[in-house]
């Protein structure tokens, strides 16, 4: 069985959409990221960078494995179910060209869009504009691609599409001001979207963890 | 033959130090980023996100292969040289956490030390203490894994080694007012940068791109 430790964030939601696209049998054990609990010996032994999400496997061909990364687990997700990464040939790489393009770039900069945008206690103009300049030509990048292809890594959905999917909705849902008139231009996104939006496996990936 | 497109920059020595190691034939097509170059239509159609490095391997199996990304770069040639990334099982997981690690926390943070640091023109202390702070975590991070382990991922050096030491040296190199005190208060990243710099191909891959 898979544990899946996470939260309610876009990096914690790329793992659950993954888990149920692939329907294996998985349990949630949150980590309340605004309570410190990533700081914690247990959590901090499965993830030495103190960030969510990890996941243990304990039937990895009969042994217990550990993963932390989102592009990591994505990537042993899909090697391990051979789902939503080609085994090898160009395909793969143009998934994980995308992938780690979220992972080092769009993920990055959303999030410090984020920070100087809604957290930060004292506004910085310049930071500001930085982060928004960059966030605005990930969004062209990303736009253009998928002018020219269905998915972000080509014809086929993959493990590209779920990283970069919650991401694309938190900046809908929470950065309005800062991006939502970009973001509502960006015509190919918005396909994007309502694709991914129309995916059972997205719908249930996006409200979990679930918090009682 | 592989064209690698890169510039004299931390990620773009990543895949010099690579393709060193692995004695393969390449030769190289610098991109001039200062000038612009990665904006003209010939690079973007390689690397659309308008950045170095980027190969092209016109003997992938017989067929010509484009990459962009750093990491996804790193992931081919040791996918088609089966080397510096195992094929399977938690070792080959343990590399590409650490790379994953390099490629969304090391790199971008420290890139935005250099940025407010020692690019910008206006200085903002909020953004300057926020990437500082961040920095220094992420090298007490590293500095922890290398207390336990010989190389990054583990015991044996990998591509997430690669992709961490042209940073690291970088750091060193130009940071040493931001940085410099934290890192050379880091026993075990002294110890592993003292390891990597004596690497021949380390050595030859962080002179190249040579400009004449
Ligand atoms: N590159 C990492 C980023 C993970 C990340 O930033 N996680 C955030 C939540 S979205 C976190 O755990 N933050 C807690 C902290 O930094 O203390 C990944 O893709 O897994
Ligand atoms: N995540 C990318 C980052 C690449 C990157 O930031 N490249 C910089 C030089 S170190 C660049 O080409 N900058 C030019 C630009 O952004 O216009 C990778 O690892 O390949």
């Amino acid at each position: 069985m898979i544990t899946l430790h996470t939260w309610t964030t876009p990096n914690g939601r790329k793992i659950p959409i993954m888990l149920e696209e692939l329907g294996i049998p998985y349990r949630i054990a949150t980590v309340d990221i605004g309570k410190g609990e990533q700081f914690e010996p247990a959590f901090l032994a499965l993830s030495p960078n103190n960030k969510i999400p990890a996941i243990v496997d304990d039937d990895a061909d009969g042994r217990t494995v550990t993963v932390f990364e989102s592009g990591a687990i994505l990537t042993y997700l899909a090697e391990k179910t051979g789902q939503l990464l080609p085994a090898s040939g160009a395909a793969r790489y143009q998934v994980l060209e995308w992938l780690h393009w979220q992972i080092g770039g769009l993920g990055p900069m959303l999030g410090q869009v984020g920070f100087f945008e809604l957290r930060a206690k004292e506004k910085s103009a310049i930071a500001s504009k930085h982060f928004l300049d960059e966030a605005e030509r990930l969004l062209g990048v990303m736009d253009r691609q998928l002018a020219q292809h269905t998915y972000l890594a080509g014809a086929d959905y993959s493990i590209a599409d779920i990283a970069a999917y919650p991401w694309l909705a938190a900046t809908a849902e929470k950065m309005q001001q800062a991006l939502g008139q970009q973001l509502a231009a960006s015509h190919n996104i918005q396909r994007w979207m309502t694709l991914m939006a129309a995916r059972p496996a997205v719908q249930r990936g996006m409200l979990l963890p679930k918090l009682s």
